[in-house]
């Protein structure tokens, strides 16, 4: 590898919320990795620093050039100029959009188990969380269609979120489903909107589908960021993708109301950066995410055979079913951490059948993986024998 | 001067809106400054840059010490550690803080003229702007008391904006003037919202008060901010002060739901670096502003008797009465554009008797300063004889 993927950042006492833990812990639950930003973006931030002046700034054309020119190299699908909006991440855009798409007490549809914060958006703005939760059947997840469709088609339901690829189960859906999701939305007037902010961490198999690129685009918002992709979250940046033009208009104005859509210093240069000097990087991490995924899986199919790893394809996060544990995952994970040190997300706060489930951060050098993975085994053997 | 006020950072085509101007265009509008940054925060940047590693972030105690410690230092006045929150600036903060203690179709006191933001942020959330406009007896200005008294005592009045000193008028209020207000506030329960981003900006005189020093403290919310002080506009930080308890549980839930409550992977360094090193720089700045204001005053005086400059002590913004050129502030600001490229603000955006005014940004080395007054001279000459 050109780059290091090897030595993990010393975090602690950093502002960082991951890190900001006891000295013997292991953090693997919240998103971001550990691992050493690329070296290019690093370079872009030094340059704008050196500038020495820092008023107030505008989103460039070469920025959305930058975004544009990703998804077409990456993805095969390159958004048109002007569909793109600036906006200071993809929860802040969603939660803008949310109100200004959707009215007080109605459903925004979900599929859960799904990314927590989703329910946050949508409760805190007093619109009603209505989930068509996912199908399991002990091996994966699906779509329940007949279900999703009659709750698409009740009169309160303006808006979908989207998780796509979906955190925490870490599917891609494929093209077809999401064509067909997209018509029922357009044919329910609903507003689809689409978080694709992992859609650049696809490891292995089919590659993701933007819902920008869908046939049936003018009911779809596609979000998308390199905060995932690139370690940036603290950097504040996304775009907001939005095809047809009124929704557009009425998107952008709630995401300038709403103070969400002015980018700080580091924002345009560091993301301009990443989209275009950032591939090679990018490339390799999806190597050791592989080699992460793969040595994880082994362990736990080789020691521990109450718990079960749901093979999926997408994001570095590992859902792993722990229902034979006979416990919940609020009481497993904090048992977990008092014992061994090691702090996963406990799946129940992402609803549906969540509270079998954790979810394993594994974006980290192997020596924490295979540390995390031990303190896992230890955890589990305790939880067994107490 | 130990620091450089004299080199003007070249701007021009690094996504500052300020400089997104043509070539031979010299800028004298929105309000940040073409000094170099202060070269300790530049250095805490580097240092943060160099950590390579930008997950989420918390702001830390060390970051409410500092600010604790610069409020004591300058202003004599320490906000305790549990009244502040971190935001990402002073307007989110306040469009956050309205939609949060107001309803629709409240009424939000203003004082025309004023930051033209505020009317942005009241309409944008349907609520009503209602100003007391500000007395002119052709020197200075005062509050009309008696009309916001009037005012204030109306039950749709749910909150007051004020401006803490007065942007674009430039004037300090007195304590007693503030704690007049601040007890009308208390009487009518009105939530006082004081924005305070110039508060370090008071060049000669009287030193500002800060609202959270008040005696009647408990309506009151400060806004401040390193944003103006040593020119980081894209910072994005700023410090949200509330003394009442309940108050301030209320507005940082809505801080949280609105998103502009976390920081990004600068904003916490800088703003430490700022207020625990950047003392020298300040004063020195603020030496430097006086001499501009000094030029400037004394070449308006001397060479344009149809200008008249508004003498207040606070901002790096003149106000400047051009009532005596028989016109309005947008009609004069395009010619002067047109004929000698000075760009500056039209008084009219800020309301009140705005449209006799023009806003000058004066925080530029003094050859620009030079430059500038030059230009308005041509440009009233012109203007005279067309």
């Amino acid at each position: 590898m050109k780059y290091d993927f090897v030595t993990a950042v010393d975090r602690r006492n950093t502002n960082s919320i991951k890190w900001n833990v006891k000295t013997d812990d292991l953090p693997m639950w919240i998103a971001d990795m550990d691992f050493k930003v690329c070296p290019e973006i690093i370079q872009a931030m030094q340059e704008k620093v050196a500038l020495q002046a820092f008023g107030y700034e505008h989103p460039t054309s070469e920025y959305f050039d930058a975004v544009a020119q990703w998804y077409q190299q990456v993805h095969g699908s390159r958004p048109k100029m002007e569909w793109m909006i600036f906006a200071t991440g993809v929860i802040p855009a969603l939660s803008s959009i949310l109100k200004r798409v959707t009215h007080i007490a109605d459903n925004v549809l979900v599929q859960a188990p799904v990314y927590n914060m989703f329910y946050h958006s949508i409760e805190n703005s007093g619109r009603h969380v209505l989930s068509s939760n996912l199908l399991y059947d002990g091996q994966e997840y699906s779509i329940d269609w007949e279900d999703l469709e009659k709750k698409l088609a009740l009169p309160p339901t303006t808006a979908m979120i989207l998780c796509n690829p979906h955190n925490p189960i870490g599917k891609v859906w494929t093209k077809t489903e999401l064509e067909k999701l997209s018509s029922l939305c357009e044919k329910n007037h609903v507003v689809l909107v689409s978080d694709e902010i992992h859609g650049d961490l696809v490891r292995k198999g089919e590659d993701y589908t933007p819902a920008f690129s869908l046939e049936h685009k003018q009911q779809v918002i596609s979000l998308v960021s390199p905060s995932k992709t690139f370690n940036v979250a603290a950097l504040h940046a996304a775009t907001v993708i939005v095809p047809n033009e009124h929704l557009r208009q009425t998107v952008n104005r709630g995401l300038n109301s709403d103070e969400v859509a002015e980018p700080n210093l580091l924002a345009i240069p560091a993301s301009i950066a990443a989209y275009t000097k950032g591939k090679l990087w990018h490339d390799e991490l999806i190597k050791q995410l592989n080699l992460n995924f793969d040595y994880a899986t082994s362990f736990i199919q080789d020691k521990l055979p109450k718990l079960k790893v749901i093979s999926e394809t997408a994001t570095y996060l590992m859902w792993i079913d722990i229902s034979k544990l006979k416990t919940d995952s609020r009481t497993f994970i904090e048992f977990l951490h008092q014992e061994t040190g090691l702090i996963v997300s406990a799946g129940e706060v992402y609803r549906g059948n969540g509270e079998d489930f954790i979810r394993v951060n594994l974006a980290c050098p192997m020596k924490l993986v295979k540390d995390g993975m031990n303190r896992l085994a230890e955890g589990v053997e305790k939880f067994l024998n107490k």
